[in-house]
C-alpha cells in the first residue's frame, strides 16, 4: 500500500505550472535568523472553564503566546533564536483532507533545511495508522516535486482522525522516541488538535522530549478562535462549491423550472455554507446556528421554505436555489435528541435493526414518520466524535421532500398557485475536498508550515502555528503562535436541578457567530437574496488575472487581527512604564494613575458581566 | 416571468473580466465582405436513406456545401455578397442550455449591425413557448453587455426542445410571418437541428420567406457528423466534469477507503464521459457504446466492476472512482427491453401503479429483481423522444448495489481478501450546465454566430452554421454551412423476416466511434489506468495562463476538417479540369482519362461494399 505515497507523478498543465509556484513569506519569517517575543500567559477565553483546563493541563497550560518577529525589530525583550541544531521533525496528515495540506509539509521541510541542512522531516505513512505503525518517509525535494500547491493528502495519505486512547497515545509515543523525534507536527482540525494538546501534555509528563505542534487545516473553517482567523482549505473548498452553486443558480434561470436543494460537507458549523451563500447568492440558506437560537423545528424549517416557494411564485419565479449545510440535521432539535436516542442504543450494543423498537414512545412516532431512506442513514453508527455520519444524511432530499408534499396541499387546496414544485437534491463535498489549493490557501499553508519550524527551534510544547492579519497582503501577515490548551471550552449539560456534569476540555467546533459582520451581511441581504434571483457567479478558481487573489468574504469583513491587537496592548503598557519611570512628575504619576485606574474599573465590569461573577 | 430577461446584472470580478473578452475571427469573416463558393450538392452519409430523406425534404435536400472565404480569396467561381439589406431575424434557445450559448447570439448581433445598422435581431424569451406566444426583446448593445462570454441560457431562457407538431410548427410560422422575419436561427442539440430542418422545408412549401438556420449548442457532443467537429459547450462541460473527477480521484487516493460511481449528463452517446477519461484518468469508465456492442448485460458489468475491485485489492488498493455515463441504462440490453416496455404501457395510458403488473414475465422478473429506488425511477414517462428521463435515473446507484452485494458474497466466501467495498455516488451534470465558458466555447460560439449572419445574406434555407479545422487556433477555422437534412439518417427495424419499418428522417445522436483515435487512446491506456492510479488534474477552468487554450482531447485526436478536404478535392477537380482543356495534347487526355478511370473505379468499389449495393 506504501509504495505509492510520495512517488513522483505525471501532472497535467495547469498541475505544472501550480507546482513551480513559490509562495511569498512575511517580512518577519524572511532571512535565517528569526526573534521570538512572548506576551502574557494566555489563558481560556471562557475563565469559568480555565480552571478545568489548567488541572488537565498542568505542563502546558498558561504558557505564552508566543510572536516571531524579524531579526531587526526593535522589541528589546525579544529572543532571537541563533542557534540552530540539526532537528528531525515528523508530520502527519490527521483527519480529513483538506487542500493546501501538503504546503504546510512543503513549508517545514524548507524551514528546517534553510536552518540546517542536517535537520531531516519525516512524513508518517497513511496518517496516524502509520504514526503508530512508524511507516515512514524521509521528506525530499524530490518528494516533494510533484505535491507542492496541490490538493489532496496523497503525498503521505491518512487514515482515522483520532489518537486519544491510553493505546493510541502511547503508541505515538513509542514511535516518537524509537525516531527520535525532536518535534511531532499533527496536521488537522478540531479533533486533531484536541489530541495534539493531549499528546504535548503526556510527552512532557513522561518526559518524553518530542515536542507536539498543531496545525490549523480543515475545510470546515471550525476551529475559528480569537488566535485562529481561519483554517487551511476553507478558502478552496469555498470557492469550488461557489462556483458550482452558481452554476446550478444560473441553470435554474435558464430552465425555470426547478428548485436545487444543495446539501454542503462542513460538519456541524454552517460556515462553508454562509460562505457560499455570501459569494453565489443562492434564493436561500438554511443556517445551523439559526435554527437552533431559534429552536425550529422540521416542520417550522419545511414551513420558512414553502413560504418562500409561495412568494416566488406570486412573482412568477417557479425556481430556486437553497442551500443546507451537512449538520443542519443536528441542530434541528427533535432530530438530534432522536438521534442522541440512536447514538446511546448503538452505545448500549443494540444492533441496527433492533435501534427503532427501542426508541421511546415520542422518537419512535418521530422516527416513523420520516421517509425509510432518511431512517436508515439516522440510524448509521455515528463518528469517532459522537456526531451523526453527516456527509452520509441526505437532510437535503428530506427537506425537498417534505416540501414537495406541502407544496402539492397547497396545490391541491388553492393557496399555492405556482407551477408543480420539482426539486433536484445535491451534495457537494467530495468533489471540492481534493481541489487544486486557491494561492490563499497555497500561502497560508506555506507560511504555517515555517511557523511550525520557528515553534519548534524556540522549543515549544502543546502550540498551534497562527498567521494573523490574513486580510492584507502577506507582507503584512504576523505569525505567531498559542497554547493549544487556551483555545479550549469545558462544556456542561445540566442534569436536574442541581447537578451540572462536566465534559473534557478540548477545543471545540466554532459555530457561526449571529453577532458576527459576516451573518450580517447575510441578514441584510437575504431578502433581495430571495426574490430578486441576484445570482453571482465568481467563476471557477483562478490562478491568474482578476479573482486570483480574493480571500474568503466571511475573512474579509471581520474586523479580527486579534493577536496583532494583544501586541499592541502589549506595547501600550511598556509605553507607560517607560514614560511614568521612578522620578518622573507628580502631575505625569497622577495622571497615570487616574487613566489607568478608570481603564482597569471599565475592564473588571466588562469581563464580571460577560462571566456573571463578581468584579475583583 | 419575462421581466427579468436580458435585465443588467451584477458581476463578479471573473465574470467582469470575462464578459470584457472579444473573441477573434478567423480571416474569411473578417471585414464586411465575405465571399461564398458552393460545393456540390450535399447528400446523406447513408446512402440507403438518401431517397427517403429526398422525399421528405424536397425543397430543401440536395443544396450544395456553402464555403465562406476572405473577399481576396482567389476563387473565381465564389459569389461576392456586397449588398446588405437591413433584415429582421429572430433567434430563439431550444433545449438544454449549454455553456457558449449567449455567444452565438453575439455573434450573430455584432455581424448583423456590422453589414447594416437597421438590421434587428429579436430574441425569442422562454424558448420555443416564447417562439409560438411571440414574446420577445429585442438585442441591443445593453442587453448583451452583461451576458457576453457568460454561461447559462438566462439572457432569454428556454422550455422544451421541441417545434414538431403540426400546431408547434404553424404557430413557429405564423411568429415569423407577423414579426415579419427574413431569417429565424435555432440554438440546440439533435433534436433542435431535426426540427430546425423541418421548419425550414415547411415554410419553403409555405411560400414563408423566413429562412431558417440551425446551430450545433449541445452540451452532450452528440451532434458530430462529418460537417460538425464538435458541439458548443462540450468543451466546457468537460473541462469542469473533469475538474471534479480528479479532485474526486485525489480524494479517493488520499483517504483510501471508497469507490467512487460518478455518473455523467450527456443523454444516450458517451462523448463526455469518454473525453473526462481522457483528461482526468479514472480507474474505470464503462461506455454505453462499449456495452452496447458486446451486448453486456447488467450482471457482466457488474462481474467487470468487482473483478476490477479484487484485482485492485490485490495489489492493495481499496479505492478507485468509476465514471458511467447517464446514457448506459439504455445500452443495456434487458434494460433497455424492459424500458420499452415500460414506454410502450405508458404510450397505451396505462396508469403508473399499474405498469408494473402489465409487463411480460421475464420484464416482471427483471423489475422486481431491481431495488426499489431504481424501479420508481424507471417508471417515469419517457422524454419528448421517446427516450427515458436519463438524468433522474441512478444507474449509479444501482451498479454500487450490485458490486455491493457480489463483494460482500465473494468476502464471506473468501475469494476476495480486501476491505469492506464502501461506495459514494455521485451524478455530475446540473453543475456543470451552467458553467461560465471556456474560450474555446465562447470563441466557437462566436464565430458561430457570425457566420448564421452570413449563411442568412446569402439566402440560404435549411442550413446549419459550421466551423471546421478546430483543433488549429482561429485564424485557421473555415467556416461554412451544410444543409441540416444532409446530416440526416433514416432508422430501420425488422419486424419479422421481411417486413422492415423505415423512421422519420433525423439528424441522429452520433455514438462513440469505437474504431476512433480517442476511443483507441482510452483503449490502450485502460489497463493502466485500472491499476496504477495515473490519476491527472486538469485543474479548474482557466481563462488566463496554462490550460486557458486548451481544446477536448477527443477533438484533437482525431483527424477531421472533413469540410477542408471535401473543398480540397474540389480543388483538384477544378485543376485537372483547367489543365485538360480542348487543345490538350492526346498524351495528358490519355493519362487523364486512366487515372480517373481507375480513381472512380476505386471509389465505386468502396461506396458499394460500404452499403452492400452493386457498383454503378
Amino acid at each position: 500500500m506504501d509504495s505509492d505515497y510520495g512517488v513522483p507523478r505525471e501532472l497535467s498543465e495547469v498541475q505544472k505550472k501550480r507546482a513551480l509556484y513559490q509562495p511569498e513569506l512575511p517580512p518577519c519569517l524572511q532571512g535565517t535568523t528569526v526573534r521570538v517575543e512572548y506576551g502574557g500567559a494566555a489563558i481560556a477565553a471562557d475563565p469559568a472553564g480555565a480552571h478545568v483546563i489548567s488541572h488537565a493541563f498542568p505542563r502546558t497550560y498558561g504558557q505564552p503566546l508566543a510572536h516571531f518577529l524579524r531579526k531587526t525589530a526593535v522589541v528589546p525583550e525579544a529572543k532571537v533564536i541563533s542557534e540552530h541544531p540539526a532537528v528531525r521533525v515528523g508530520i502527519v496528515f490527521c483527519g480529513r483532507q483538506s487542500p493546501g495540506g501538503h504546503n504546510v509539509v512543503w513549508g517545514l521541510y524548507e524551514a528546517i533545511k534553510a536552518h540546517n541542512q542536517n535537520s531531516k522531516l519525516i512524513g508518517f505513512l497513511g496518517g496516524s495508522d502509520g504514526l503508530l505503525a512508524q511507516k515512514t518517509l524521509e521528506i525530499t525535494d524530490e518528494v516533494l516535486a510533484s505535491y507542492k500547491n496541490q490538493g489532496g493528502y496523497d503525498m503521505l495519505g491518512r487514515t482515522k482522525d483520532q489518537i486519544r486512547t491510553t493505546e493510541q497515545v502511547n503508541g505515538a509515543m513509542a514511535s516518537c522516541q524509537a525516531l527520535k523525534l525532536d518535534a511531532l507536527v499533527i496536521i488537522g482540525g478540531v479533533t486533531s488538535n484536541t489530541d495534539a494538546a493531549q499528546l504535548a501534555e503526556t510527552f512532557a509528563e513522561a518526559k518524553c522530549a518530542t515536542k507536539v505542534v498543531g496545525v490549523p487545516v480543515t475545510l470546515n473553517g471550525d476551529l475559528k478562535s480569537q488566535f485562529v482567523e481561519t483554517t487551511v482549505g476553507f478558502d478552496t473548498i469555498c470557492k469550488v462549491n461557489s462556483q458550482l452553486i452558481s452554476n446550478v443558480c444560473t441553470d435554474a434561470l435558464s430552465a425555470e423550472k426547478y428548485y436545487y436543494f444543495i446539501r454542503l460537507m462542513g460538519r456541524k458549523a454552517s460556515h462553508v455554507a454562509l460562505e457560499c451563500t455570501l459569494q453565489s447568492h443562492p434564493n436561500m440558506v438554511i443556517l445551523g446556528e439559526e435554527v437552533a437560537a431559534s429552536k425550529l423545528t422540521i416542520f417550522d424549517i419545511t414551513k420558512q421554505i414553502c413560504d418562500a416557494v409561495q412568494a416566488r411564485a406570486e412573482k412568477d419565479k417557479n425556481h430556486g436555489v437553497i442551500l443546507i449545510p451537512e449538520g443542519l440535521v443536528e441542530s434541528i432539535p427533535e432530530l438530534y435528541a432522536l438521534l442522541q436516542e440512536i447514538h446511546g442504543l448503538h452505545g448500549k450494543g443494540v444492533s441496527v435493526e433492533n435501534i427503532s423498537s427501542q426508541l421511546s414512545p415520542w422518537a419512535s412516532a418521530l422516527f416513523e414518520f420520516l421517509p425509510p431512506f432518511i431512517r436508515k442513514q439516522l440510524l448509521l453508527c455515528p463518528e469517532s466524535d459522537d456526531s451523526a455520519q453527516l456527509s452520509q444524511i441526505e437532510t437535503e432530499k428530506l427537506l425537498a421532500q417534505l416540501v414537495e408534499t406541502e407544496m402539492n396541499r397547497r396545490l391541491k387546496e388553492g393557496t399555492y398557485k405556482g407551477k408543480k414544485f420539482n426539486a433536484i437534491c445535491h451534495f457537494f463535498g467530495y468533489q471540492a475536498r481534493g481541489a487544486l489549493p486557491s494561492k490563499f490557501d497555497c500561502d497560508y499553508a506555506y507560511v504555517l508550515g515555517h511557523v511550525c519550524y520557528h515553534i519548534i527551534a524556540a522549543g515549544l510544547n502543546g502550540y498551534m502555528a497562527t498567521v494573523t492579519n490574513l486580510k492584507s497582503p502577506v507582507n503584512k501577515w504576523r505569525c505567531g503562535a498559542a497554547p493549544i490548551s487556551s483555545m479550549m471550552t469545558v462544556k456542561r449539560w445540566s442534569r436536574g436541578p442541581s447537578a451540572t456534569q462536566i465534559g473534557k476540555p478540548a477545543v471545540h467546533m466554532a459555530s457561526v457567530d449571529l453577532k458576527g459582520k459576516a451573518y450580517e451581511q447575510l441578514r441584510l441581504n437575504s431578502s433581495s437574496f430571495l426574490l430578486e434571483d441576484i445570482y453571482r457567479n465568481p467563476g471557477p478558481l483562478q490562478f491568474e488575472g482578476p479573482g486570483a487573489d480574493s480571500k474568503p468574504i466571511s475573512l474579509c469583513v471581520e474586523d479580527q487581527d486579534y493577536m496583532g491587537r494583544i501586541k499592541k496592548l502589549q506595547e501600550y503598557l511598556e509605553q507607560v512604564k517607560t514614560i511614568v519611570k521612578p522620578g518622573c512628575s507628580q502631575d505625569v504619576l497622577r495622571a497615570a494613575l487616574s487613566a489607568m485606574s478608570s481603564v482597569t474599573d471599565t475592564l473588571n465590569i466588562m469581563v464580571s458581566s460577560s462571566t456573571g461573577q463578581t468584579p475583583l
